[in-house]
């Protein structure tokens, strides 16, 4: 049976525009908060494949959307490479040992040995793709090398990136080395996400925005584009979606073996659809804080809806939905974003 | 006597591209960190003109740089129109009672009586206007209302933005009443400042990156475009500088009566150039954490250097320079930027 989603992201046409959220299982969904209170902790909803099942199948049912995604974490992988991952409330993620030496990147697991170790990631998938109507995508992601290794070397969340930064600048090929055993892992990662079930993967570089131009495609875009390559020469069928978050000064470098390019908000679409529209078929991009507000959900619907003229595109918001967004809300844009132009 | 920085900004041909760094008065400099250990926290060092004046002036001699920026806190202006404020280590600004009405607003002091009690931000010119070389210029400095405003709603520093911007999208015209208090203050706090003895202002709008392009425009710009027109008049000898950290994606809509665009590190150097050049000389705009390296720093000057040709330049950093680099490297950088294209 086809797809909507999957032929949207092949620039076919398909009778209406299709839409999902990022962070679309989450915090704004009572029935989320349920499973996670029952899991204890984040990480053991991530590692716990019919919870993870359940809330990933959630927003389908709930608010609408076309796809599923796997409900996991970024940095499952780096945890699985060695690296002692906790989560801190008011904090978010914390490596305590983060990596500061070439010897630190040489004892993490690698390749396909570390990407075996996410069993639960896939037991999750092929859970997910029995219970998922046929007619429904399942999208797969993982985090970019750059954001992840970024996480790897910050150990924490970080305003100003410095410890990152002063590597890049002042010991490029630790870096380097770093980021090609995360690519490794990587490529591996999807590749059994492939193999579990899911229908289209999407690579979350939410770092982007912290890289200067020529930085940004040295240690982020390239890596980015190693993997989509790697998994487009191998399974041609998955459409690969690319999401640099913050890089509209960047658009006319943007090259590389992928489908759909993730529009984040603050990138004009008309910015997006110029430099880069007839090349992807672009996804995005409402400023999630609008979803405050059933008219200005509306309005940037509206806005966008004309902008992209219902071709080579997918509805979603620029950045994840946040917590204290009210459901009614979500289920409002989703219906909006199938029904642009109609009553309803 | 002609000042070189003045002459730049309005784009007039000078022996040299001047430079100066965003936050030159900071805490990489030991000499700034034993005047601040005496004044005890850093909120009494902006009270305290003598020791204001003192770190305002030490950059112009320990690392050359061609302008001196008074030495102050954006949040003097919050904290005088009555909100209390406090610095907590590792976190930043607090103010414990946040913006939440109209009522809130209206109790807010205004205009030139709240501008009228930063009169330790006019003493502290005062001071550095008479002990400053008449060939350095002095630039005063505000934070534009949007940051301001965003401070006076959050109440702390925010990674989401969500209470200003819920306040955005379901009540703009609380937010407008807000911002149009703060820009009146604002106003008056520059021509107090001209008046003061500075020879060049800069608008900061460090956190331009929060809102996507039409609420940019909507709520910050249009405030920022109302300020300059207003000094522009009065004072038309006085440079502008408008600095809106974050906006690469917006810049074909830029326009005002002001002398120097800032360019912020993640705006390519060549755009900037393409879209504001030839209407606005531009400040930057290298990525600050290439101070980190003397050989990342030497790329970065001369790659911008050629870009800009030594023509309707000033040479800065892209944001701030950050309290671990080294000063032996920042004055590399201000050296490099003088003496670009020659042995030295």
């Amino acid at each position: 049976m086809s797809k909507i989603f999957v032929d949207a992201c092949f620039g076919k046409e398909t009778p209406y525009t299709p839409v999902w959220m990022m962070r679309q299982a989450g915090r704004y969904l009572p029935e989320y908060m349920e499973v996670r209170e029952k899991a204890g902790d984040f990480l053991s909803l991530c590692h716990t494949p019919e919870m993870a099942a359940e809330v990933t199948l959630q927003p389908v049912d709930i608010v609408g959307v076309d796809a599923a995604i796997l409900f996991s974490d970024i940095l499952v992988i780096p945890n699985e490479m060695g690296m002692d991952l906790r989560f801190e409330k008011g904090e978010g993620p914390i490596f305590d040992k983060p990596i500061k030496s070439i010897e630190d990147v040489e004892a993490l697991l690698g390749g396909e040995e570390a990407a075996g170790k996410l069993t639960y990631v896939y037991d999750t998938i092929k859970i997910v793709r029995e219970k998922l109507a046929n007619d429904k995508a399942l999208i797969g992601f993982t985090g970019a090398p750059w954001t992840l290794a970024t996480y790897m070397i910050e150990g924490r969340g970080t305003k100003t990136y410095n410890l990152v930064k002063k590597l890049i600048y002042t010991q490029p090929e630790l870096m380097h080395a770093l980021l090609a055993k995360v690519t490794e892992v990587v490529k591996y990662y999807l590749e059994k996400q492939i193999q579990a079930g899911v229908d289209v993967v999407q690579i979350f570089d939410s770092w982007a925005t912290a890289l200067e131009k020529d930085k940004y495609f040295e240690f982020s875009w390239n890596y980015m584009k190693e993997i989509a390559s790697y998994i487009k020469a191998k399974y041609p069928h998955i459409p690969i979606i690319m999401f640099p978050k913050g890089i509209p000064g960047f658009l006319d470098e943007i090259d590389g073996d992928f489908d759909v390019f993730g529009v984040d908000w603050s990138t004009p679409i008309e910015l997006a659809k110029e430099k880069l529209g007839s090349r992807y078929v672009l996804q995005g991009n409402m400023e999630p804080c609008r979803l405050y507000s059933k008219e200005a959900t509306k309005e940037a619907v509206e806005h966008i809806a004309s902008v992209m003229g219902g071709k080579r595109h997918i509805f979603n918001l620029g950045h994840g939905i946040l917590p204290d967004v009210p459901v009614e809300n979500a289920k409002y844009f989703i219906k909006l974003c199938k029904n642009v132009g109609k009553d309803f």
